[in-house]
């Protein structure tokens, strides 16, 4: 207790759950931690649901990206979240936004407490942060994500910390909490470089504001990402063998540039996929260190991880916590709005790898919407990083459901990403590299190297037929979405 | 030609159009200054036209954005251009881009020379850049544009300099040349405030890469702006009342933030709305400064303006450029990767307006296609600054040719601005506040706000049949284009 609350006074403020639950009243905003099911703060969440078996209570819930723990479903089943900002990956909660029961705010990640801050969004009345420990100051030392929970803490009116003993002291000063000044007064953010440290290594807050703490003993969720098949290995082979044309065209050396990986299987198995390369002195600038991040550590291929979160399977996660102490001086946690920072991003001139739902032959982008209506997960930070990389990669296989999806589309049916912020699209066909082409050659690209065969000829028919009615993007808009159409009529596109 | 030319040994390269553009050969990637029609060279581009006749060649030419005095449309109609970058907005070259004759690649314009830099563009061999003088040390005073001049200047492997003697030698100092340090040792730009000066006031290359030196005496071409009518005025109310409801929540006093707005008649006149406003002490962080600049500086409104060239119509011309001092400490022109930096913009916290061609009932804004094919200008700044504004509005008027187009549609042709990066969609209609809604509340708020009384029951009937599909973005897909079908069909949406 003494190492975990390190100030006396604020060992008074211990209790149950339920009484901290209690400070969330209808109504209310609240902002909790938790990214990419890391971090996430779970007791109070879990009795505000009880509570609202029997006190119905409505509250608009923000975090840093997705909760673990069924948290999401939950609270949604329990219609305690009525807004939900910026992004959840969470079945039961994707059915509920689906049916318009949740207002969903899909939000770029680095940009939602800058909203906060110039009070475009409401003004969070509690923050509930999951924490290693607290400083003797009141510093808050969060556990496996930063996400958004500094300032959140720093905004909100009162905050709840869920010391979580199950993690370990050690993350002490593994994180590097750094929040911009407000405008006109803004300076650069100082990073450099992905070990730049700029901040502290804890979120500061006057003790007086923590309203109550409760103790909790929890693993975070372990990643679902699916092990390599043979579709991601000849994504990443695809990807790898690009690399080492950038290498022989004099544009990088064999260290590249920084990484920078979406969450999710592909990405991950194109990062493991440089395991086997002739790449050396890696250094990431991401926002979720997933189990490639520390075998590339391993294999002494990866000298240098930043991210906001860390996520691992249960098999990783037990490799890797007993001896963290070995990868500390290698990692920094950061909040989102740095990880993914436009300044940033910009400055250090990432290779930004993110995955599409599908894309289109101009290289538009879908990353969120299933048949352009249904929200999958949100944007995340797939815009902040292809938007400002260096070279922007998206990934995705070719075909879905068993061949009757094109993952390949004459239009997409929704956009997030447009043809100005893509350069390179990879699926285990091949690998397009749009850089410096007009869309009528990005077409011809990206039906040649990544359509599936069987679609092939389908996409180059539309494509050839669109270019008899002219234009800088040819399309026929009668047929342009009519692939989903069909695809929602017969079950094949 | 003593103050025009200041390093004696270079007035010995001062040769014929004609002459320099021998240096300029088929297949050369050629970068020139010009952005918004103003400050481009003049003399060579048209001996090149005149050559081709004779002797045919074709470039890939660069600017900074689009060309005055039909430039485009000479050397498209010359076939010199092959390939166009990253912008443009002559009829003629449109005519050839949509036509498939002219390959355009349209860019964010602040990432060009990012792409040049980093070799993922083919290398400019020959800059042609027009200029007031040029200093002892071989360095290029600009004109009334800088763009990308500096870059292309300084990766060019020669440079033909076209030294304009009708613009005033006043100019120098008006300009500041700051260029990123190479990755990855690149450090923060140092640009904290509209007003900050990092660089050099001339473009710095060594003399010996000034390969011919041309004499001319043009004036720019005069902007194309039209007066404020009824509808442009409504627009500017909507949004003045908009500043002013930001002023009574406290998010802002009445300085506002940094202002952005885009080139044409509507931006142009909500600028010159302010000029009757509460608000005081302005200040600029833009692209192109065109009339309104000037008018709000002569009524006390604005304080300073900071862009990347100034384009003003005959009149305003007439009036500014005899009275040019009076004008020149409170103006800054910055290179365009500058003025629209990512990392900029979202440190001064810019309110940022911009035009669209038309958007739909989610937010989405297409600024670029007409019926999603039919390329118009390009994307130019508006996705530098949308993307990373404090607040991003687009303006448009709710109606074109007579009504028979509505602005306001049930999915756009064309997506170059995804709901993530639009704040507020103004019409003469009225103002659409966006600001922390889900897709299902804006749709109802762009069609109660922003559409034109004739289209709000088709768009409201459109939407209300997508919601009982249900979906986060709900969306008829066979129907959601057929508004531009019937309208290329019947000549009404």
């Amino acid at each position: 207790m003494q190492d975990r609350i390190r100030n006396p006074e604020l060992r008074s403020r211990v209790m149950s759950a339920q009484q901290a639950a209690a400070l969330i009243r209808d109504g209310m905003v609240v902002g909790m931690s938790g990214f990419t099911r890391a971090g996430e703060a779970m007791a109070v969440p879990l009795a505000l649901a009880e509570r609202a078996r029997t006190d119905p209570l409505r509250i608009t819930l923000m975090t840093g990206a997705s909760l673990g723990h069924d948290l999401d479903k939950i609270l949604a089943e329990a219609h305690v979240t009525a807004r939900r900002i910026p992004f959840q990956s969470d079945p039961g909660l994707r059915r509920a936004i689906n049916a318009g029961e949740v207002m969903f705010i899909d939000q770029h990640l680095s940009e939602t407490v800058e909203q906060l801050r110039t009070r475009q969004l409401p003004g969070v009345d509690v923050a509930v942060i999951e924490a290693a420990a607290i400083t003797e100051d009141g510093g808050i030392i969060p556990t496996t994500s930063i996400g958004n929970s500094a300032s959140y803490a720093i905004l909100a009116k009162q905050v709840i910390v869920e010391i979580n003993t199950a993690q370990p002291l050690s993350f002490e000063g593994l994180h590097d909490v750094f929040i911009p000044i407000y405008r006109p007064n803004r300076m650069p953010i100082p990073v450099v470089a992905p070990d730049s440290r700029i901040g502290l290594p804890y979120i500061p807050i006057p003790p007086e504001k923590i309203a109550a703490i409760v103790l909790t003993e929890k693993h975070d969720s372990s990643a679902t990402i699916l092990p390599p098949d043979d579709d991601t290995r000849a994504i990443a082979g695809h990807l790898i063998d690009f690399f080492q044309g950038e290498v022989r065209a004099g544009r990088m050396d064999n260290r590249l540039a920084p990484l920078q990986a979406g969450i999710g299987t592909i990405a991950n198995a194109v990062l493991h996929g440089l395991i086997d390369s002739p790449f050396h002195d890696l250094k990431m600038y991401s926002e979720v260190l997933q189990d490639s991040t520390f075998d590339l550590m391993d294999a002494g291929k990866l000298t240098y991880a930043s991210g906001s979160s860390i996520t691992l399977s249960a098999a990783k996660n037990a490799q890797v916590m007993p001896h963290f102490d070995r990868y500390k001086s290698r990692l920094i946690l950061r909040p989102q709005e740095i990880s993914n920072h436009p300044e940033v991003v910009r400055r250090l001139g990432l290779i930004a790898i993110n995955t599409a739902l599908e894309f289109d032959i101009y290289g538009n982008v879908n990353s969120t919407h299933i048949m352009g209506t249904q929200m999958m997960n949100g944007i995340g930070g797939s815009g902040d990083f292809a938007r400002n990389a260096l070279i922007s990669v998206f990934v995705t296989k070719s075909i879905a459901k068993g061949g009757a999806i094109s993952s390949v589309v004459p239009m997409v049916s929704h956009v997030d990403h447009t043809e100005h912020d893509v350069d390179v699209l990879v699926t285990e066909q091949g690998l397009a590299d749009l850089r410096g082409l007009a869309p009528r050659e990005r077409a011809r690209a990206i039906i040649a190297h990544c359509a599936h065969p069987d679609w092939r000829a389908p996409l180059a028919d539309y494509f050839d037929r669109a270019l008899a009615l002219g234009g800088h993007t040819p399309h026929l808009l009668e047929e342009a979405l009519s692939w989903h159409v069909r695809l929602r009529k017969t079950g094949r596109m």
